[in-house]
């Protein structure tokens, strides 16, 4: 069922709570691929109404990004989540989230400066703004986060920490294409060429975790590593980062260990992709 | 009932819910006054059950200023509570509120940069961190705030709206001292003259009602006739602001209306004191 309105989608999940029914709930900015499956399907596991919401928030975007080509396709997400047997989808307007007069946001300070957030000034609090708001409205027993977004959910995680909120936060795997290019919307912006060089990464990835496993613990020898790989195609316009962090912290490692995160971001032609891997 | 954890008062809240009873809500930093008490009664009348909690908020307070003195007298507290029959005293920790790690925040942009904002770069950012964490732990159905704060409410009000909040923000008229100076737990630091010198504070602000209602609504008039009147006071040492405001936005008026709100700071002695009424 479509629910575009707060008052709705709020009235929807108050009753559902009264019956005692748990309720998950997977927030993602819509054209779904089988990562977002995965969290429907996790989601349908653990609870006994899963609530979907597709919402292309413009507050987490910066002014040269792609917040206007990002690729929106409702029918074929309506296919998709009837395919799954979704219980609501939650599809509000920019005016039904951002009414005129808006002006709260939500800061997570610390880890949200590194990584992605060293590049996308004011990424995370569009994130976090949004996930607060999506929370109050549909009051999930649990919320499901993709770890391709890895620092995301890690700092949804510490504002659900901070401001006690009640959901429990649950990471899931990365879902990968057969050749190992974790699935991102963005993929479709890819050429044919430029798909080709997108496997580079996740495989850039697999190698430094051989490496570090076979004992290579050195994280300037493993970025080298990476960064020979990634930049054997031409198609990659730019490594944006390539870190090994402290994967609570963020804090850059000079000797990885067992539990730090691989995490990079790369232009492959006009495309940002990210992808990461935990040792 | 006196509650420190705040996984307790969740699950104390938790049950009252579920047992269907609404839940008022007075946050305050303690050293109680009538005006407190004022918001307790209000609270104790449109609720089945009342929460206070007392937090001397280390967020909400400026590099410089007094949150080491500010004044804290809980046995004198805990005798008001009983007296007036509050249900539960939530009194967490520092520690409980801002455990090692914390490091969120909840911004209201715009309104919080006038009149106090101003002047407490900061402020109101942990004012609404706050009170979100209160909110959220005790989810109550009504909250009560004074509007000697009036600035306070309005902010609160933009975060619950922006947020999606379910709570309703209930604000309660300024409970006087019978000549006239507004309830404040920083009364206490003023000495005998610096008490006397402060009643002038809401006869300034009633002397331009009073000359409001007789038809006189130049702003720069209104303001002056204040500024004589406070100023008259040897123990007044700076007037931080007197503004005549529009009681939405805060925009400062030439021309003064119905509804507009004239708030003030005066520091008498080393005492900020704030007041305001509403043409």
């Amino acid at each position: 069922m479509l629910v575009e309105k707060i008052s709705e989608m709020k009235s929807v999940t108050k009753r559902l709570r009264f019956e005692g029914r748990s309720i998950g709930f997977v927030p993602t900015m819509g054209f779904l691929h089988e990562g977002h499956v995965s969290l429907i399907r996790r989601s349908k596991q653990d609870n006994d109404i899963t609530v979907v919401s597709i919402f292309v928030n413009p507050l987490q975007f910066g002014e040269n990004e792609d917040f206007d080509r990002y690729p929106r396709d409702l029918n074929r997400d309506l296919e998709i989540l009837r395919e799954e047997k979704v219980d609501y989808l939650f599809y509000p307007s920019h005016k039904e989230m951002y009414p005129d007069g808006f002006s709260t946001t939500v800061e997570v300070k610390g880890i949200t400066e590194k990584l992605c957030g060293a590049f996308r000034p004011g990424h995370f609090k569009g994130v976090t703004t949004v996930v607060l708001k999506l929370f109050n409205i549909i009051k999930p027993d649990r919320a499901y986060f993709g770890l391709k977004d890895f620092q995301q959910y890690k700092v949804i995680e510490r504002m659900v920490r901070d401001l006690n909120l009640d959901v429990e936060i649950v990471g899931c795997p990365i879902v990968r294409e057969k050749d190992g290019l974790a699935m991102s919307s963005r993929n479709r912006y890819l050429t044919d060429n430029e798909r080709k060089g997108a496997v580079l990464l996740s495989q850039a990835l697999f190698e430094a975790k051989k490496m570090f496993d076979l004992g290579i613990n050195d994280v300037s020898k493993l970025k080298e590593e990476m960064k020979k790989i990634i930049q054997s195609n031409p198609e990659v316009r730019e490594i944006q980062y390539i870190e090994i962090v402290d994967s609570e912290t963020f804090e850059e490692k000079v000797k990885a260990e067992k539990g730090d995160l691989i995490a990079l971001a790369v232009f492959v032609g006009d495309t940002r992709l990210i992808d990461n891997i935990q040792l």
